[in-house]
């Protein structure tokens, strides 16, 4: 059994971490941990998240002491603010740990990103290169031998498992950048009292309209410009992308099948639903599941892409990066 | 015209307010306030609402002068916490305006009540006691000759409009005490960030078990214990009460069937729907509507009343207030 | 007083209708009808719309003798199916009646396009012909002498008042495609029972993708081809559609704020809000209002337009272009 | 492995049963069943439930031989009408067939019940009398040995085991009849069309008042006469029963507290939340449990209980019953 630590398990992609780590029979939940300052130290993980009482009840323990936590842990889990994991992966990767941060922070391998982005200058350009990204059906082999995974984004996640099959197959005019609108749930906004998430105000708009850092998120990974609209609608989980694309001269229906068919008939966690079909959020909330859908006329592609954001966009993602790391079997814990 | 003011226009239930009194012919509104040191002084109230855009674009003025407001205002309106109306209502009355208070300041005749349930001691008791409770269908000779009318809470509006003909037709065995469960939407918590109004953290859940502060207030205007269950649901607005009721020996279905019709005849904005029939929650949404239905079995009688609970919970009770205090047509600016 | 009478009146839209007449002061209700076998007929309309209760308890009529309902009409407002319009709009009009469609079949002055989106032939070319389609803000010179006028689809009229007024500038570069995401609520679908719009199947969702018979009608008045993707939300009423646009060389940010803000300058039921932000759904839901917000980033362009699908997208355009038609203050019954 | 079959299959409950038959190791799903002449019959269950796609994508066969079927099957679930598994129910027992099942068609001993609250004479007295009640915490001895289990309504589960504790302890004046007030999400009416479920009339009222047939079988099992007022609300999954209860003279609180504490201190699947909590719904959506709070005010107890009501009201109950009925872990396939 190897011992698993939580940073960051106050949060619903916490939470969701620590039921998955909890039901896995590889892994034992040796600590839950949120920061040091935190007004959840010591309370029970269960007295935030109700769902997890009787299963687990574990306190959540300040973080006070890295070498002590690293210690005692093979695995980590971090699911903390971008600046928190840039912080302390290091720190965990050094005592041996192997990491899965669920944060932004080695996503992208530039430095300029992460100041233009995230508002920070990235201290570990080291690490930066050697993280690996937990794009899972897409990066196994480097992740199977990887000490620090850096599991996507919500919006990334849903995004590229949509594009990435037809821009490898050369399917796609990519001068007439992708457009992708994707509504996600609230929940993605984390776990936190705002104005913003406040119920009332939540209706469906758009936000960080041409801003978002989940932009060259996607855009990196997938060597392709895109337009990334980012909207919040009502309700509080699942992202579901649309995903507007102008086909290379000629392609037709049939290899656009064939290309996401191909892709993922060995990958039981990504559904191609068939031409014609939409992805459906009720699909896959509370799954590990990504659908996709597809349409085409003429020159253009229409994909719908769904994902639970805090699943298969955060914490069942990165369960499937251990289950590859450690050589578990692929749904272990997910299904 | 009347020159209308409000304070605490910055909420959900200001904003209701300013659009009423935007609608109305006979008030002219002349002041948007909020407290000195609100986060939203000098903001557009269409700002914060974005409903109200191009009908109400005033600025939301910190209210660091009574006085001068009182000078310039016939009408104040007070959706203000109620330690801040409990403080300026008496000022502006001393100014000889005509004051509209949606707390619950001066609700209840009783020094005890406020220490006990409001956490503060009571400076004003010539107030209290000249206060005239605004529940508009049964109170309409009062509230025609009132200084300072104290708007009734929004679970006292559901449940007293649909328990008080019965009481006074003498129909109740209140030896039992009736059972009120009530479910609010979440605007009536108001306008705020917290955990507990953040879109995924509700569900629906009772709060406040025996210790709601509208239980006395029920109490005290009915004369009559009850026990009152108010709880959170996932809806943005209106409350419906369920109301459970022990009949006196021998009372059949037709006398609570008169007892409703009669008391409401003359009543436009309260609509008893029949013996037989339930309230609905979305058929008084966005209206200023109670709607009550009821059936007996033996010597029960199970109530429902639904209103929204900004409106005649709140803002268009106070204006039924208005437009009887002053002669206006009942349903001014309200239909 | 008009004398008006609505037809398809048990609908949602329908009953929107019902309601802006009872509250139009130039304007009678003299008359709610629905189809002759409709289940619905001789039912109070209050009865299946609890909301009207007490304002409106018309019965809904059946409609077996359109010459002597015609006889007594003035306006004649048709919330019916396409093809009932289509049949019964021509026997209104000989009568001498205004009407005012809210169907699809008087909206495209095109024959191929009934038989290939609507299923059925055309049979009324003449009136096609002299149809004048209710795009409020744009058409009110043709509207104010329109004998029969087809009010727009909701997703066409959130669409086009974004996009009208960068087409009429020259501002967008249309060899690419304008691509048009819209999210409705469900009441878009109508009254009825069917397994789509029961409440446990509508999460999020695409449909029609590249088949919805709203993009012909879009693009045919705009002049324009788009791409147009609509689905399915989990709200009852509301459109938000995203709209990502080619700009044509050079356009910059401010000429695009110009020309809306220009066109929209005298029409108050139109709300640009400015660069830089988004339509909220929540701003216009139960309004009358389209909020349009717009940003920039070199050569593209993302628009947010929302409506209230039921009301601008249906019944309270129907009542502008009544306005508009008569003379009346433009936002009587709508504000 | 026991050969399991679901009839049933097509509705939200056959969906539930249907993933956990998947995943419980000592079962096989030898087969998925719907009535002869269903629309969905031939199907494949993931078409119907997109959530099982990949993971079960049985065809849905028309049960057109039961005898086959039967022969074929160790366990049967049927997901039925009422009527329904009153007429199969014997044919799979006569065959020794071990029959879990989810109607009410043998839940109460008693033949007038079925003529009054659903309708029909019951033909089966015999199984009737042999049918085990399934509320897995309280009857697990005679569970254990049943042929058949008649596993209990979503509300009668949630009420009874909030009040059973304390009506064995004697705690309760059940001369005053405890006030059930619950509400329930959509999905308890079932998967099918229809206005009532339609999402656009989905809000919150009380139905089936002092009609319901839930209140019988809850009282009967209980042995004290309650007051049950089911209600829809606008979700699609979960109950939460509101419950006030005249306690016994002189009993305490402490009292109520050990009476919970200890009625499920070995019952992983039911969860005693302590004095002075309240059951929340979002807890418990999508799981196995029961979550029960409760407070005491003088003489009155409120209790509040929640479940899902497709998995403990319904699909895992019956697992549980499965669990105990073979031997298997209690939590297996559950949690």
């Amino acid at each position: 059994m190897l011992k698993t630590v939580i940073v960051g398990a106050s949060g619903y992609t916490g939470a969701e971490l620590t039921k998955m780590v909890f039901l896995h029979p590889e892994l034992a939940l040796s600590g839950l941990y949120v920061s040091e300052n935190s007004a959840d130290a010591h309370k029970a993980i269960s007295e935030l998240h109700g769902t997890l009482k009787g299963l687990v009840d574990l306190p959540l323990q300040p973080l006070n002491d890295i070498a002590a936590v690293a210690d005692e842990a093979d695995v980590v889990l971090l699911a903390t603010a971008h600046e928190v994991s840039h912080d302390i992966a290091p720190l965990f990767l050094a005592a041996g740990c192997k990491v899965f941060d669920l944060s932004g922070a080695f996503r992208v391998q530039s430095d300029s990103f992460y100041t233009d982005y995230y508002g920070f200058t990235h201290q570990h350009g080291d690490w930066l290169e050697k993280a690996v990204y937990g794009l899972a059906e897409w990066n196994s082999d480097a992740i199977a031998t990887a000490d620090l995974v850096a599991v996507p984004g919500c919006y990334p996640t849903a995004s590229q498992l949509a594009l990435k099959p037809l821009l490898d197959a050369g399917l796609v005019d990519t001068r007439q950048w992708p457009v992708i609108n994707a509504v996600s749930g609230v929940s993605g906004a984390g776990r936190k009292a705002s104005m913003t998430n406040s119920f009332c105000e939540v209706g469906l708009h758009a936000y960080g309209v041409f801003t978002h850092r989940h932009q060259p998120e996607i855009s990196t990974h997938l060597g392709c410009e895109v337009i990334f609209t980012p909207h919040l609608g009502n309700f509080k989980r699942g992202i579901l992308a649309t995903i507007t694309v102008k086909l290379a001269d000629g392609v037709s229906e049939t290899q656009v099948t064939e290309a996401l068919e191909n892709a993922y008939q060995n990958q039981p966690l990504v559904r191609p639903l068939g031409a014609g079909q939409s992805a459906k959020l009720q699909s896959v909330q509370n799954t590990g599941f990504c659908d996709i859908g597809w349409s085409v006329k003429g020159q253009h592609l229409i994909l719908t892409s769904a994902i639970d954001n805090l699943l298969k966009g955060a914490a069942s993602q990165a369960m499937q990066c251990i289950n590859i790391r450690f050589g578990f079997s692929p749904m272990t814990a997910i299904v």
